[in-house]
């Protein structure tokens, strides 16, 4: 089936043996899918519940059908890799480009949703060693499922990330992110969408673009981008080599992305990725984060910066930034690296 | 000298070589503190900057001055063990009962200020083997640390907390704790004094006294508590296994708890500290951070209820719950841990 997508991606949609959607997202058309592959026994996820904090007015999640979930299986027992006759994983394919599909043990199920995306069919690699090609590939499937996910009635936000490292709790090694469709807007995205609506209150201006444009004229923080995007470390950093990418013509969400720009993320990001790695000469444990406005709100939408936000969490080399009592008890954080220094190690290290 | 505390505290307060404070808390007056005697050479504490996020509206503190803290080190390499001839540290005493002094790596410095509390010169132990009455000593120097710190014209707000385990970032071993005088106040501070603020406007009750009195009625989170205070794992909790002890009789801070409350403190967080300890058979994990009203705003001391927040991060055994991409980048908590269900694991741990 062609894409109706602006690049050369062919999407197809199916359905695992217990329901759970699954959606390919091929670089080509001669990949096959057929539906009758066998996968891992099924498994209905259990609901999870939503209640409310009093004290500090949030939503909390409760997902009591994760704990039993693969805990840092070995290549042996990925259940990301493709299926074999003698190792069936989620993915009934022989093989795939991207692949994404409804989480097995979600945080969030009904309402809300979870999503798994694979980056790649092979196991032994990361996101920083993807082609440029094939983040093209990645962010037409990010675009796809905030567009999807984004127009369902129980859905506020759509949230894509990926945790990278052990160090941060990651359980299984194989390059995948994330899709969390929140039933609620999440803290961040609530907070950032307030702020920018007090300062168009107060100054008439976008403070998305306030930011950007100050970071650009500054440059001392600037580590990379290219026409269409803009890479900094923000003079405001909570984390020791932290990255925000912003596109240069502000949009609200990942679909707002126009074809030129999504050709251009790759490189921007990959850069990034390798420098990350490079600083310490030891995978960076990070965080990434696409940062967008809520869906279907229109006022979020005119106001809010899409960014994506990269989190390195290594602040020398085998030394961890934690989040203890200053930043879990008090929310207040402290940063040991200056984001000008960060930002020139960042620009030295390749 | 005799203590003015209202129970039998004797403070000597003074100064390291390097000019900063040191206060002693002595459970007998037979302590002599010899001001002459050597410890670790003199440090000036770098100073420390602030910026403001404007994407999120909050402070950072920059330290670039910390990086070279100690990290880990063993026994004998030990900086809060009492000083001897051959190993100095930072404590110029034979022998102390609890001591506070600054920082020699402070995040905070001028303004603000950072402050370490060791709560025992026994190296190998932690604050669940204290005894009651050093809990009660440990209490005299909280309190006096918010009163003396909270005084100052470049202080916001006084956060006395301890973390606890390598698993979330402690580097020293030795049975530690931390005061933040802040220069601001910190957001989850900000947070809960706003929340009751628009709670008492919208019902004219505090909300702290709501989540009490709903947490003692309901029974089924309670997990421990006497005539002056209450232990419960919130129905709201974001951490597996999260306790929040509060005063029965609500409090703006520490320095207001009665002397009768501080006496009731320590079997309570005693026996809350041990069955954390006794759920997995390995110690628990932990940040305890005491929340308490912003300092000098009558306001916000008009409505907010001091209480003792404790986060026990292990989810099971063996498995640490991260703030990764859900917490970090989006603020939004998942907890596979049922409130109900911790209380009830944690009432049948010992």
């Amino acid at each position: 089936m062609p894409g109706e997508l602006p690049c050369p991606v062919w999407r197809t949609a199916g359905r695992l043996s217990d329901g759970r959607q699954i959606i390919y997202f091929d670089e080509s058309d001669r990949r096959p899918h057929p539906s009758d592959l066998r996968h891992l026994p099924p498994r209905r996820p259990a609901g999870s519940a939503l209640r409310t904090d009093p004290l500090a007015g949030e939503q909390v999640i409760y997902a009591a059908g994760r704990q039993d979930r693969p805990y840092r299986p070995d290549l042996a027992g990925c259940p990301l890799c493709p299926s074999r006759p003698d190792h069936l994983t989620e993915v009934p394919a022989a093989d795939y480009d991207v692949v994404v599909f409804e989480n097995r043990y979600p945080a969030l199920a009904g309402p809300g949703r979870c999503e798994v995306v694979c980056f790649t069919s092979e196991h032994d690699t990361s996101f920083a060693q993807l082609s440029p090609r094939r983040v093209r590939t990645v962010f037409e499937a990010w675009a796809d499922r905030t567009a999807e996910l984004g127009a369902r009635s129980d859905v506020r936000h759509v949230y894509c990330f990926e945790n990278r490292g052990e160090e941060i709790g990651v359980t299984l090694h194989h390059p995948h992110g994330q899709v969390y469709a929140f039933p609620f807007v999440p803290p961040r995205t609530k907070r950032l969408a307030e702020m920018a609506a007090a300062h168009r209150d107060r100054t008439g201006s976008n403070l998305f673009d306030q930011v950007v444009a100050a970071e650009r004229e500054d440059g001392r923080r600037v580590v990379g981008g290219n026409e269409h995007w803009t890479a900094f470390v923000p003079g405001f950093a909570r984390w020791p080599f932290e990255v925000m990418i912003f596109p240069v013509a502000r949009v609200p969400d990942l679909t707002q992305v126009d074809p030129a720009a999504r050709d251009a993320f790759g490189l921007v990001y990959l850069d990034v990725l390798l420098r990350l790695d490079a600083l310490f000469g030891v995978p960076m444990p990070y965080i990434a984060a696409w940062q967008q406005a809520e869906a279907g709100d229109e006022a979020s939408r005119a106001e809010f910066g899409l960014h994506l936000h990269v989190m390195g969490v290594l602040r020398a080399a085998g030394k961890l930034k934690y989040q203890a009592g200053t930043e879990t008890g008090a929310g207040a954080w402290s940063n040991d690296v200056l984001p000008e220094a960060a930002a020139r190690l960042l620009r030295d290290a390749l």
